[in-house]
């Protein structure tokens, strides 16, 4: 270990250096993992199930700043977000591998402190790293995961597979990323307007947290499957409840209502809610990166899922492939746009 | 089509307008590809192969210039040098997955250059692009690819099964690919000395098409499987012959000794080291890129090797861990150092 201000430059350690060092006692603990880091290729074998396998990019000013997220914390999210495509699979995360460019304003232990954060992401579901890629970019910081999984060929939920009438579900409660993402903002903007002022973040644990260090649904895909529910479509939340829907009802042919009176939301996000006056429906609805699972099941199932205490029917699917209504507390018909966030939309 | 100067700005589009837009018409080519673009994860079944996983991350002004770069060629570099990395292993590439972020300088008509490229790599490779992440940069490109392949269990070369006394071979010819790079590099030069004087690479088509058009060794991997020859170990040349011998001498625990004469040089990779008075050797050992596959055989297999037109026997493996011998064409016996190209070394 070196001293505080004694920090390593990558350079020094090149690449290979780097990735020995990053990669220094990594312990595969999934059977199908053959060979993981350090050949050309990651070697996985499969005993009867499909592979899953998604993708996703971290960038530096887009998807995080470095003002307000620790690197362990994006590490792990990093990971994270992407289990919680192979949950929203129904499958199982078995592997990942990561790809990492940086530029020269960060050392080896800010390095190291992604690694950590994406090696303890691994280990608390199981999840074996088993190759990547580190190299040097002009500016700024760019995280790539990709992860593997498995499921039986005929557990896959993919989102094209709901029925008129079907139940629509979500775990967890919605819009506390979002208002976590507020707070960090809000603190910020005090902050560089006068750097003399402490962050003031007491008492936004939960929203801080759903922001900062995201947890996937892997509770969830067990919990269903001891219930013997198989949810007819699936997905992630990752860009707002709103923009997710889109996706089923665009896959399933169908359309969908929804009831404000029966969106999960959290009281801590209730209450930021109110600091900010904004109507928590819309945070629900709209904010991203809550990475609940949305799935619609059988009206049969209805008794069973009543037992999941983790999770809500919020609404059903309907045959008209133009229906996205979300029906108000005080009764009324609003159509739904699917304005989530999208990294592309300016 | 647009107009050439009537360009679309990709935030117009949004995030799953530009996928959509990007993935229309993809087909899919391998029946163990269950599900492609448009789901979480895409869905991959296996029966009793083994699956390989690679991911490489291609950074703007690391490991390419957008000054000299044609987009398409970009695309197709960076889908070919990962199904490298698969036949590398003696697998098969069938199917990759894409990350592209990339700033606001860059229109709709690039970033379809960039996937034309990708598609075609796809299509003449016979894999199926099966999924990814378009998102924004703040400055510059990044694209990064994992490719998932398959091959039977006991096929597999490792960069650690050599053994003393092996035969050392390389596919095709050294050197090429970094020449090519030098020749962009002085014409560049010259560019911005003077922007009126047009460059001048007339008469380099072999050095250029191995920089900005390189393929991978599918050819090879399928000519050993035919002559029966299963390398002891295998990888391919990404960082320069000197920097991969140095791994499989690591991980096999060899030395090995090379023979300068053997080196494969293209006739006019030998007449631009010329031009540059560099010494053809050193281009072959310390530059990179020119994604050949470097592997070992037992000394049995020499008379089938002699079959393959395009493998050389460059050397053999030593039972001394240390050594690592360039024997010279004076029969001198020089040490070689694993300089090779090094995207964090400064």
């Amino acid at each position: 270990m070196t001293e505080e201000n004694e920090m390593t430059n990558i350079n020094e350690l090149g690449e290979f250096g780097l990735i020995d060092h990053l990669t220094k006692g990594i312990e595969l603990v999934n059977p199908s993992t053959k060979k993981g880091v350090g050949d050309d290729a990651a070697v996985i074998d499969n005993e009867g199930f499909q592979t899953l396998v998604s993708t996703d990019l971290l960038v530096e000013g887009i998807h995080f700043d470095m003002m307000y997220t620790p690197l362990k914390h994006l590490g792990y999210k990093a990971a994270v977000v992407n289990f919680s495509d192979i949950f929203a699979m129904n499958g199982i995360p078995k592997q990942i591998v990561v790809g990492i460019a940086l530029s020269s304003r960060f050392t080896l232990e800010a390095v190291e402190e992604i690694y950590e954060g994406i090696r303890t992401a691994c280990t608390n579901y199981g999840v074996d790293l088993v190759g990547g890629d580190t190299t040097t970019s002009k500016s700024g910081l760019f995280i790539s995961v990709t992860v593997i999984g498995q499921a039986k060929a005929d557990q896959v939920c993919y989102r094209c597979g709901a029925s008129e009438n079907d139940l629509l579900c979500v775990s967890g409660d919605l819009g506390g990323a979002y208002m976590g993402l507020l707070l960090l903002e809000r603190e910020k903007a005090v902050f560089k307007a006068n750097p003399e002022m402490q962050p003031d973040l007491d008492g936004y644990d939960y929203a801080l947290g759903r922001q900062l260090k995201p947890e996937a649904r892997q509770d969830i895909v067990r919990e269903l499957a001891e219930a013997g529910i198989l949810p007819t479509s699936m997905i992630d939340i990752s860009d707002g409840l709103a923009s997710e829907v889109f996706h089923l009802r665009k896959h399933s042919g169908l359309g969908c209502r929804i009831y404000e009176e029966k969106l999960p939301i959290h009281a801590e996000t209730l209450r930021v809610c109110e600091e900010f006056k904004m109507v928590p429906a819309i945070a629900a609805l709209n904010g991203g990166e809550d990475y609940e699972l949305l799935f619609t099941i059988k009206q049969d199932d209805f008794s069973k899922i009543g037992q999941l205490e983790k999770v809500t029917v919020i609404g059903h699917m309907t045959s008209d492939a133009n229906e996205a209504t979300l029906v108000s507390v005080d009764n009324q018909a609003i159509t739904l746009k699917a304005q989530g966030w999208d990294a592309l939309k300016s």
